[in-house]
């Protein structure tokens, strides 16, 4: 079972919508790299009920990213934040004209949602 | 029926987890600003099933927002982007350095999710 590095992200953001149970699972697998076994074993059930969960988990948070979208402009919303702390940071050290740059980047994040 | 502005905001976010009939209902309420007697001579249904689809919907969308809590955080972001926005016009038309202020508010950004 591959882990795909996106449901990390959609784990973090629509987690809470997930029982008790599939989160603690998914959060073991995909935030602390436990394997199927691994999990199994600390919480005494089959290897097979803790692929099933997570299979569902993943099902449900894929779901939500499909009505909403959000991780993906959250995504948008981090890079923006970061070229403007990369063009600020260029502008004190080179003390080049980056402003209208900033306010271009700080205007499409505006508009992402 | 007051409407609270707030659910302009969660619709946004969250408005395809309801159904149709409900999304559509509540676009014309909060978004349009139509009353509840002019949404039911549209949909010619009675002004009491409008008011308990959007009470059913207005719900639905606070039950996500207690669960996930993004629309708070997107405000902020809406909010961070605006004050660096600020800071860089601030910065053009006075010369004034502002760059700390900017990747000080861009870190802070990059904190919300």
């Amino acid at each position: 079972m591959a882990k795909n590095i996106d449901f990390v992200i959609l784990l973090d953001i629509y987690g809470n919508m997930l029982t008790d149970r599939q989160r603690d699972v998914m959060e073991l697998y995909y935030w602390e790299d436990l394997s199927l076994g691994e999990i199994a074993e600390s919480n005494n059930i089959t290897r097979q009920a803790v692929r099933d969960s997570i299979k569902r988990g993943e099902m449900t948070l894929a779901e939500f990213e499909k009505k909403l979208g959000l991780a993906v402009k959250i995504v948008k919303c981090r890079e923006y934040f970061n070229a403007i702390s990369d063009c600020a940071c260029n502008m004190k050290k080179s003390g080049a004209d980056k402003t209208d740059e900033i306010i271009s980047l700080a205007g499409m994040g505006k508009e992402i949602f």
